[in-house]
């Protein structure tokens, strides 16, 4: 298994759950990840933060994890919801938004009016009857229904419990309006390939590290790319017997990914 | 095509898009049904109402129905929440409701402590993120997760609109579980057979007379029973193409199926 990690120009990491923990207050950061960053910094390889947050902007985002003593900066990172704004842009679609508040402002600029499609993010709270309702009559009252979904997650850990992701309310919609979604944000290829792009390697050069054994290790494989998983975040021990799933690493966390593939290098 | 409805010996009847339109203050029935459901009963044919509501119970239901001039009592009801209390009691299932307040009062005699599987009906506002949180929740934490669905509609008319029915609900809680409902109520072969039961015919000496050709006239022919499509309620022109189902027969409404069936007898 040596030489492993050979050829490895650029890394990226999966945020919540690799850097720090959500929960109350904002969360806290995961031992040994903001020396990690700062290690990938200094080796000379290439970085990029890749998420699936869509609670929030990227420059809040990126405030509360300088807060936490990282290294990061809004050009670093790659998420659904400026993704998703270049998906519209390219394909002149008019949104309506089903989003949580805090990440509307990433969609200002974007044209709303007589919407066209329909944009679903982790809208938490604003997921009521009423809203998923206005929702289906936009997209059933159209001819060839587009529904833009932010990732597809079942479900998130928080302080105060297990809270339903945007998956779920996109099986809903995909649902009664009989039509499949299309995913901006991990594990679509897509994602992935605009994030290498962005860093300007190939998918056999970068090593992408995460928590999510689906959304990060096995998307980021299909896509040519190698995987860690870090045992933080929502990594459970059953993750290790997943059917179609193998990292091509486990380790405890961020700092031992760094270690370990630097060290080959 | 003679001899078509020879050896019917019962009928059963959707009720909301083939007695009345919802609506409004109640909505208001269909014209010529109350006369049709009093030929049904004047015939000697046997007669079942097969309801997928769950927004009431089943005597505020048929009181409605009695106050638009329906001969109709609650003995001849089938309906979702009445057949899940005796799975719940047969099976031994402390439910967590996740349903319409209104259909509360059907699970009154139904333990539910300590709950281990969850129905959900048509909630409506009920749907909050909130209790949608919660339902998922107590579905996560069982070793078996027992997911209970009060029929699987995709959405219904309201005067107001377009709303999503309890199916979409039912399709997030099962995707963010991995796990697969088990539907009380039209279209579910048991719910069908539970009504002939009631009516001690078999499945091809029933007719069913519904407004929806998948739940209604698909059902109720995998059951082994005829059915007839109304151009009332729910129907649309497009149903005529449907690539699985095709009724026995179209009519326009159901006192022009009860005029069909009668005069072949």
């Amino acid at each position: 298994m040596a030489a492993r990690w050979r050829g490895t120009r650029a890394l990226l990491l999966d945020v919540s759950g690799v850097l720090y923990d959500s929960g109350d207050g904002g969360g806290a950061p995961i031992a040994g990840s903001a020396e990690a960053v700062r290690k990938i910094k200094a080796s000379g390889l290439k970085l990029r933060f890749c998420t699936n947050e869509t609670q929030t902007t990227r420059e809040k985002f990126v405030q509360k994890l300088r807060g936490f003593g990282f290294d990061i900066s809004v050009a670093e990172v790659t998420a659904p919801a400026p993704a998703a704004c270049r998906v519209l842009r390219e394909r002149s679609l008019r949104p309506h938004l089903l989003v949580h508040d805090d990440v509307m402002p990433e969609f200002a600029e974007i044209d709303k009016t007589n919407p066209n499609c329909v944009v679903i993010g982790d809208a938490a709270d604003n997921f009521t009857y009423a809203n998923l309702n206005e929702a289906f009559r936009v997209l059933i009252g159209l001819e060839n229904p587009v529904l833009i979904s932010l990732g597809k997650g079942r479900y998130y850990k928080e302080t105060d419990g297990l809270k339903l992701d945007v998956g779920a309310y996109m099986k809903a919609l995909e649902y009664a309006c009989d039509i499949q979604a299309e995913i901006v944000g991990k594990p679509a290829k897509m994602f992935f390939e605009s994030a290498l792009a962005e860093l300007g390697v190939q998918p056999q050069e970068a090593v992408m590290v995460g928590d999510d054994i689906v959304s990060d290790v096995g998307g980021a494989q299909r896509c040519g790319m190698r995987a860690v998983q870090v045992r933080t975040g929502k990594y459970r021990p059953a993750d290790e017997n997943h059917p179609q799933v193998k990292p091509d690493a486990y380790v405890d966390n961020l700092a031992a990914a760094v270690d370990l593939i630097l060290q080959e290098l």
